[in-house]
């Protein structure tokens, strides 16, 4: 899948993620007034209007990209029917022969996180049937757990040519809090050797877990790091060559197209760079005003097309 | 909902939570029987099975417990259809007025960690009405992002006057791979001061998240310590003095009562311990062989009342 996701990238120009972190505040006012006519002010009606709202816009914008990202917490906010929506977005993107990547952030001890690995990219087995549960092509995962939290992704990865994304250095304004802290590397004598900020300790450990799994080119294992945090790509870049970068923070979390180029290999792969309101909810900004909320997902095209052109100048300019 | 626990935990005697964690291999053939007699060999099969098995476990054991802790991945290994049967055993647990915990280990930025702390917790708006998700009683949460990921869920909390553990040192054996690395404390220069792990640091973090959000003894934010690691909890229970600790590890994991006693505070409050397959897959054990498949449920109920005896023998002990 990662092969897949190159290639994508490679032919469509643009390496790009949309994120489809749909909230009530994003939905247009008909497609409110359509779900709630048919279902209520319910949560059956919020996941229907999410539903609308996600199909008119992947309609609008799957020929440009390569992925998209949807974020569950966004779906499970509307407990299971939200998660219903969440499965049937990810059914209508591969339809559209879209790379999905769950951002499912999870990660647990290893008999458990087995069960999310199986249940978000594997079979389960059930009876002497196996049975496929949300199937996206790709997760996020927290690796605060450890190597046993990790691994049993990574196997269902090479059973199923899939992938993962490692948090090594969230977008988020917090994200130093526990991340950055520098650790004591080398000796017995703190001091002896330079210490390390965490986010790079764990980033080795991505590129360890990624060399046993390799794509063509990269590794099914990747990375999140933030754009918001570009001096650190800059390093991480190195520390995990074989790595691809999934960079959210882009857009409405402040990052800007220059501060990506240093998340990119020389050739312009290496990296996805993620959007989420900045493209789904782009006819609430003043630059897209014009097409009002009806053509909501052509001002979200307009803002793809917009976001590659960005991406691609940075990198020309570098 | 920390004074409910705590009270339950005086009334009842037993420090305990019966963690909810299904798998095919533990529920038994007549069952499985049943569920796909109806359903086939299906997720929904699947999700049946679960829930017949839990009901048989929480009819049998209720009385003696203050809380159980379903953890979501082994529903959510069967999709949207599992996480259905996460969402009964939920209400079914609440209907026997169990305390929930529910072992979700979220974590993410700011905006997303809201989506998961009102969808998990709280209320969601649809349109100009109020709902709620899941609606546990506690949730489990990944630190990692740092505080931006942790106070939205914080803030719920005190809005609907329930809580949160969050993952401090956990109970598997790699935890140690990111939580036990040595951090620089102190001044410029390192060794200026003692180095100290990474989990005491994030144990201040989550005494000082917690001080604004008390009940009457501890406060409504609490910590994940598992019981496989009892000095690093006799640590953690000075660092976090009013933090409730969730006790995972006893049992099947490899931890003791013995083992237990440091996380407790000199009245025998202050931790909760919980065991999963050592109670819901008793049955199982030679030790409850007797009982046969038939009646796992009596033997779960036998290995509580060991649990409860092997917990207060300890305290009694030390």
């Amino acid at each position: 899948m990662i092969n897949k996701l190159v290639n994508k990238i490679k032919k469509t120009g643009a390496p790009i993620v949309v994120g489809l972190d749909p909230t009530m505040k994003f939905v247009p006012e008909h497609i409110k007034q359509q779900a709630f006519g048919q279902y209520g002010e319910t949560l059956k009606g919020a996941a229907e209007a999410v539903l609308l709202y996600n199909k008119a816009i992947i309609d609008a914008v799957y020929d440009l990209i390569p992925a998209v990202k949807p974020q569950i917490a966004m779906y499970e906010q509307f407990g299971t029917e939200g998660l219903i929506a969440f499965q049937k977005t990810v059914e209508y993107c591969k339809e559209k022969d879209l790379v999905v990547i769950g951002d499912i952030k999870r990660g647990d001890i290893g008999s458990t996180s087995e069960a999310y690995a199986v249940g978000h990219l594997g079979q389960v087995q059930v009876g002497s049937t196996m049975c496929r549960g949300f199937d996206e092509d790709f997760v996020t995962v927290n690796p605060y757990l450890g190597s046993d939290g990790v691994t049993p992704f990574i196997k269902v990865c090479g059973e199923e040519k899939k992938g993962i994304f490692v948090l090594v250095k969230t977008s988020n304004p917090s994200s130093g809090e526990f991340q950055d802290r520098l650790v004591r590397c080398g000796g017995e004598n703190p001091g002896q050797e330079a210490d390390r900020p965490l986010y790079e300790i764990v980033g080795e450990q991505v590129a360890a877990w990624g060399a046993a799994c390799m794509g063509d080119s990269y590794s099914y294992v990747g990375a999140v790091v933030g754009a918001t945090y570009p001096e650190q790509g800059r390093i991480l870049r190195k520390i995990m060559p074989k790595a691809y970068i999934l960079v959210p923070g882009y857009g409405a979390q402040g990052g800007k197209g220059a501060d990506l180029v240093h998340f990119f290999d020389e050739d312009g792969l290496g990296a996805i760079v993620n959007s989420s309101r900045g493209i789904i909810a782009a006819y609430q900004q003043e630059q897209y005003a014009q097409y009002g909320a009806e053509n909501f997902a052509d001002a979200s095209r307009a803002a793809v097309l917009a976001m590659k052109e960005d991406i691609a100048q940075a990198l020309a300019n570098r």
